[in-house]
């Protein structure tokens, strides 16, 4: 079966993900918003039924397989937005942008490390759809201490 | 009378806040641009008459209260540049985006608390339309040494 | 001559620019993508033949000189992708935005005087079309220890 048609849900399926309820909003915004072609996602941290995976930063109380893990859990909670605005994931053309912001001591450098586990479950779900641009930045500190925050813009089948 | 009715400029005045002349850009660079549909802002600092509203660092010299005061005073030094680009905030169909980055000490973890002053007052000029996706990171240290820097993306009407 | 019948290609050789082959991304996701009229880079770094021009950060090992040189390589870097992407830097019609990461001591607030030198670049490169909007904020560390990080955000010609 060609996977071009296998479609983003049935991926996740494969994957073993169940997208759960998207987690609230941490203030006065939304989590999605559609302008134009391009749907905008509110920075997303690692939570899972209402706790972080792992809270601290990297190069310190984080591990960088820890914060894999959270970089997917990240993604996940993305999509479980995605699919609450839009109905479902196979309204997403494709991926565009994805922003990661990684909590890191001064001295850690592995920021890509970290978000390749972002990049390629994106890359496994949406196949070649899921391909994207990104930054990669290591910041001081983030909500809730959370390790790492990461945002998407998709863009949305007409 | 019907909220919808009353255009951002009133809600501003119901507010006693007078858009101030927009600051100049702080280098090389333009604060507003349309690229389609979408209007871009540069990064606000929560300047007033030329100085900081307060400088320093969150979770050090500078406290969330003092902070909030200064998101308030960013955004509306975004609305002044937005009013001087399009001629007056009505021509806004919506907020798409906020980009929140507040400068904090190591341990500062209430960036959405400091940010809610910044999205509530767009949504009690905006009303509806002031709905934005938002991120909200916590960042080294910022131009000038200030508490905060935010950046739109609005949404022009045609 | 009229310099908007110069073409940023020309502009480039009178600068004495020759743009080098693109870097290679640092993880699961591509340099360039376009989404309607918008074309997205990732995060550029300021590689020359595979090496930091300087590592290290703004207010420790890096001057603001040597950091303006790796912003203006940067942007090279930049655009090399872009030209590899569009096939010729004629197909752009404008800069939109261009976000500045730059890797900060807790007490260097010059991010600007950083940044001018990238923004300088771009406008004598495109003339009035590299006017941009733009943000600078100093972040804790960065992928290879890099003094910076930029991404650009370009309007393509139809």
């Amino acid at each position: 079966m060609d996977i071009t048609m296998v479609s983003p849900e049935e991926r996740l399926r494969k994957l073993g993900i169940t997208l759960p309820q998207p987690p609230s909003a941490l203030g006065a915004y939304v989590p999605c918003l559609q302008a134009g072609a391009l749907l905008f996602l509110s920075g997303q941290l690692p939570l899972k039924e209402g706790r972080l995976t792992c809270p601290g930063k990297l190069g310190e109380a984080v591990s960088v397989g820890d914060a894999q893990e959270a970089a997917r859990q990240a993604v996940i909670n993305a999509l479980s937005n995605v699919k609450a605005f839009l109905g479902g994931l196979d309204k997403v053309a494709r991926c565009v942008r994805l922003n990661g912001y990684v909590a890191s001591a001064p001295d850690f450098t592995d920021q890509p490390q970290v978000l390749n586990a972002a990049s390629e479950l994106l890359r496994e779900i949406f196949g070649d759809e899921g391909r994207h641009t990104r930054i990669a930045v290591g910041v001081a500190v983030l909500p809730l201490n959370s390790p790492l925050e990461i945002d998407l813009i998709l863009e949305v089948r007409e």
